[in-house]
């Protein structure tokens, strides 16, 4: 490798919950003038990042979809990350940064994690952060998180009760994420700490057909990326 | 009131941590529009919430700036906010909208609560949400926060040893935010739950003068806007 040549950069982009407006100008800017993009996918259908950055894409932009196995287990999602990264480095080596276009933003619950752990170790990474879920579902809800000293807790609907019920006991204000299937758990656990009658439930923050519903009528299919937002102590009695 | 009168909305606009490159193309979009731009100023200095905003400020905009004193106590901010709810609700009731300006994210630890709380109860309010610091911080460490099924808890560093030291305890990730001049005590606190030696110190994040050290190397002049990150295990341990 002669001693001028210049490698180029992983650059993780958050794109933000899904509506196109909420990218950043800095991330419109940074996919506006990729030449290389990655991206997850499914095995089946179409990459949500893919589709909110879709109209910032260049058309010459070559494209590098990540596939990702609906149904994966750790050994075969290794291989997919091992896999990107060969591609990837491929053209990092060739100085050309490459673009990974992240939901959200892409430290806060990301795959994007799992390239940066590889690819950190022999070129540089740099995040453009994004709006997370957490405050596209409470704008949605026009509904305060938290104030002043509180805490606010994320936790995801897959934890167990166990798990749960002693953090929410504690008080402050909690966000769960990926509720799906557990929702009606959820609401029990919820019903168990008294905090069910002021939390709100949200899917599709941002998008066309987003919903906001008290918690008490959140559908029973509720979606993988549907939020139960439980605010603080300080909102709820106003400041 | 005419029948056919339309009244305006106020519009909590999440500014993202201080690079105005962070700004979402909604937010940047709706702050071009503005004929009327709220936003909080100390009593002494610039207000830095306008200064993220300003290449986008229209020059015939109204502005009317919160004065908040440094050193409020409960009784002068509730004057401060119900002396700009009434200055706000005269624009809307002439049907224009009025765009607040929110440093980070409107509902994420914001003064936009207290307006809204007001505001809402004759007013339609809509959010547009922002970059947290809590990503901001992460993407200038190029530190993932969270993976997988591991809570996030938000504590605020004013918060008393007692209420801190349970919650670490708890494991999983931890930001906290407001460090300032908490620093000395977090750390000693952090050292005794055993998580210091991963705790990275954040301040300015996004900014030209940000910084990112290993908590153990952090100045003993924290600026109150600092922040500490304490990755999850699943992070550390690489996915």
């Amino acid at each position: 490798m002669a001693s001028d040549q210049v490698i180029g950069s992983l650059v993780g982009v958050g794109l933000g919950p899904g509506d196109p407006e909420l990218l950043t100008l800095k991330a419109a800017k940074a996919i506006r003038c990729a030449r290389v993009i990655a991206y997850p996918a499914p095995d089946v259908g179409d990459s949500f990042a893919r589709s909110i950055a879709s109209q910032f894409i260049p058309e010459d932009a070559v494209e590098l979809p990540i596939i990702i196995p609906m149904l994966a287990q750790h050994f075969p999602a290794n291989e997919v990350y091992d896999q990107a990264q060969r591609k990837i480095e491929k053209h990092l080596d060739q100085g050309t940064d490459v673009i990974v276009l992240c939901q959200g933003d892409p430290l806060f619950y990301g795959s994007f994690m799992y390239l940066l752990i590889r690819v950190s170790k022999a070129y540089p990474v740099k995040v453009i952060p994004g709006v997370t879920s957490l405050t596209a579902c409470a704008a949605a809800a026009t509904l305060p998180l938290c104030g002043r000293t509180e805490s606010l807790t994320v936790l995801t609907g897959t934890s167990e009760d166990s798990l749960l019920e002693p953090r929410l006991s504690q008080g402050g204000a909690f966000v769960i994420v990926k509720v799906g299937v557990h929702l009606s758990r959820l609401r029990r656990v919820l019903q168990r700490v008294g905090m069910a009658d002021t939390a709100v439930y949200v899917s599709h923050a941002s998008l066309p057909h987003q919903r906001v519903l008290p918690l008490a009528d959140a559908p029973v299919d509720a979606p993988y990326f549907s939020t139960i937002l439980v605010p603080g102590g300080n909102v709820i009695r106003g400041g």
